[in-house]
């Protein structure tokens, strides 16, 4: 395929990409199919020779739509959201035509640079701490992972390399096999599973803190177990927080357990994957609270902030830490600039040493949309069941209430009104608003 | 922006993509830019509204271009070569398009299929052992990783549970810690640093095997090293082999060092990330003989197969052994058909969660080119190679020799022809080809 039939083809593309995407809720959300079904559809083989570009594309229809569960489908309500929009899948384009493998400045200065920009400006839109950020005389920063699950290891990693230098400063009878057996990192029982598994790879012990009444991690808890543990000769070294659980967008007291943390020199890594997006709205931002107390902090932009898969936004206070745990520079990677201490090599950031230049679409989007758009977004779904709830409670005709705007929100103004209410009534009219809830989002267009 | 604009947008982005690959010789292939070039080129902060598209195009140009090291431009000689081809970047424009996450079957079970068949497929290119495919049967299979690192990775992190597990089910008295503590992990002096951070970070620890004068390791350097290492009460459990080292493109004696390994118990990974491409030309296969001693092994078709990055093939005989190294299965991640044997979830597989639908590019690749097509684009370099080199040799008149084409490669033919002739011609006239052959490789267009 030379470049005429590329713009040809690749203007083709488009078209069915659009297609696909205007009329993505006229096919079944989930496959129906049974496992082992391709491989009949295809040759055992690949061809020896050139086939058709048309026939390719008609085998899209043929063999892969069939097996799709459609993610960007109005009717998929499982796992969680994965983020798509125009600009990002763009942006993604002139990525793959660049091609370049950013694991050092050198290997594309414009790569590695704007990543570290975007991550500023993203980090202003969270309101991020100062010390998170790059700027220009920065010691933290931000660097894009693949996904949450690389983070919470590169987190750890970094956590288990810091824990056994300090013990082994001033325990030098202790060797590295010794303390490492003794390290014990701590999460939440409603933790992902992607937490434990870092644990598992990094080969330390992960045990999990139990939850209160509403799934978060508290203080007493926690210090309890840290206490005991010490008692018990462990090495307590890490604890990953969650804000936003995947069972229930439960959030750990950071602001508890942060101070604690930093006193018993514990790493505070703060998961946030799923529901870290909403934190760009001032009105959640106080979620974020005690986010000044973690050596790193991680959201994913992929789920929830209009960037296509793979998009996961780290960062940590101290990038020396992150670098320190494993850097090596064999001959072949090394360039001239690289101890000048201006330049970030992010393949020490990381566990793959390839990357892609992913910091395009978060430029894409941003711009696109402007912070005012993205905050639009994030809100357009609570709006959106808002506007529904007010209508159905308005046609039951049990309760009355009328709405407000508050930063672009639309309110359910429930205002305390008659002479001679009792506290039976606003219990009766919370169970009435409730159960029209329940049965709004019970339906499938929500 | 909406489908209409996108359609608009996407075929003059496709436009921009081929004049930039068109056109990418007249850019300079290194940017001449200082560290920190990019920050004050753009905004401190996101936009609070959307901006125009147009400015964001322009601002390629100004802002990115100036910035970035031309990977794809046929003056880079550095560091390896990354692949791109047009059907790659069209099959990455719909995996963009179908968005979906591809950790189980499940979550698209047409991503998951299409991948273990595209691997068979590639599989059978490379002629590698029946026990490495998945088949409909079959113990083993691949995976795409995103990087030769976490496919090395991934191989130790298997190795290492299955050494403690083995370890234990005979020596009940040591526990998980102490056998970490022993377990001695080996791979080449010339290996790529990605297998020492494997070692880092999987908390074990690895030495280097000195090399002969080829840079390869031999059986018996080491069968030395392992033989001490267990006289000093060490448990060897893994050994990564390189076929193409990054420096010099050198290839352990797997044929010597596999049957070791084997009977030692020891995991045999092998890491061809760089060279592997040229195994499916049958006249580099014997470069693979061997790898039927392997238990993992890994290439790199984002490398040198035109398929863009990220796309990293990995086989392992046991699927089993990769997947018990840390299956977790949380209640939101299962679904029905995953106890049925026949399913493949491959987010036990990796290091992450998420994955996108990669064999897409594998898929137009294998079809666009066909195999016939794809061995000519890995015989290509060293065709045109080996006719400048002759037009060079026939130019300077010391020798004479002509050439043969041989399954489709352009080969120098050197016959011992004179009555006359000692050996003292033949080192003579080796010299002088190596000589030209140096003096061609030192000219900026191969
Ligand atoms: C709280 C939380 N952490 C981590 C993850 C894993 O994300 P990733 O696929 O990016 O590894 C998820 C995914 O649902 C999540 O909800
Ligand atoms: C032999 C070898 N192994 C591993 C790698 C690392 O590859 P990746 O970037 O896919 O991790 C390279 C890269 O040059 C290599 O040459």
């Amino acid at each position: 395929m030379d470049a005429e039939e590329f713009r040809r083809r690749g203007k083709e593309m488009v078209d069915l990409v659009a297609d696909y995407l205007e009329n993505i809720e006229d096919r079944p959300v989930y496959p129906d199919v049974e496992p082992g079904y391709l491989r009949s559809l295809i040759p055992t083989e690949a061809p020896q020779d050139p086939e058709n570009y048309e026939d390719i594309i008609k085998d899209v229809e043929r063999v892969i739509m069939p097996g799709i569960t459609h993610w960007h489908s109005p009717n998929f309500f499982a796992y969680f959201p994965t983020a798509s929009s125009y600009p990002a899948m763009l942006a993604d384009m002139l990525c793959g035509a660049i091609g370049c493998i950013g694991f050092s400045w050198a290997a594309s200065p414009a790569c590695t640079e704007l990543e570290t920009v975007m991550l500023d400006w993203l980090g202003k839109m969270l309101q991020l701490p100062e010390c998170f950020l790059a700027g220009t005389h920065g010691q933290g920063g931000g660097v894009i992972q693949g996904t949450a699950s690389e983070a919470t290891l590169m987190s750890l990693l970094a956590a288990r390399c810091k824990a056994v230098r300090r013990i082994q400063a001033t325990n030098s009878d202790m060797s590295e096999m010794e303390i490492l057996s003794k390290l014990v990192a701590y999460t939440s029982d409603q933790a992902h599973s992607s937490v434990e598994r870092a644990a598992l790879i990094g080969g330390v012990k992960m045990k999990k803190v139990p939850t209160d009444e509403h799934y978060a991690v508290r203080k007493d808890m926690f210090m309890k177990m840290v206490e005991e543990d010490k008692a018990d000769g462990l090495l307590p070294f890490y604890f990953c927080a969650t804000l936003g659980t995947t069972p229930s967008c439960a959030f750990d007291k950071t602001e508890e357990l942060g101070p604690l943390c930093n006193e018993e020199n514990m790493w505070m890594h703060i998961d946030a994957a799923y529901a870290g997006s909403a934190f760009i709205c001032p009105e959640f931002r106080p979620l974020l609270n005690g986010v000044e107390f973690a050596d790193s902090f991680n959201f994913n932009p992929h789920k929830w902030l209009l960037i296509n898969f793979d998009c996961s936004a780290m960062w940590v206070k101290k990038r020396a830490d992150l670098i320190g745990a494993f850097k090596m520079d064999p001959l072949y990677l090394k360039h001239e600039n690289q101890e000048s201490g201006l330049v970030t090599d992010y393949r020490h950031w990381q566990i793959p040493l390839g990357r892609r230049f992913r910091s395009l679409k978060m430029w894409f989007v941003f711009r696109m949309y402007g912070l005012n758009g993205l905050q639009a977004y994030i809100r357009k779904g609570s709006n959106e069941l808002n506007q529904n709830l007010l209508k159905r409670i308005t046609q039951c005709r049990e309760i009355h209430l009328v709405p407000c705007q508050l930063s672009g929100r639309f309110v359910l103004r429930f205002a305390i009104c008659a002479r001679k209410i009792e506290s039976h009534h606003v219990q009766k009219a919370w169970q009435h608003i409730t159960q029209l809830t329940f049965e709004l989002l019970q339906e499938p267009e929500h």
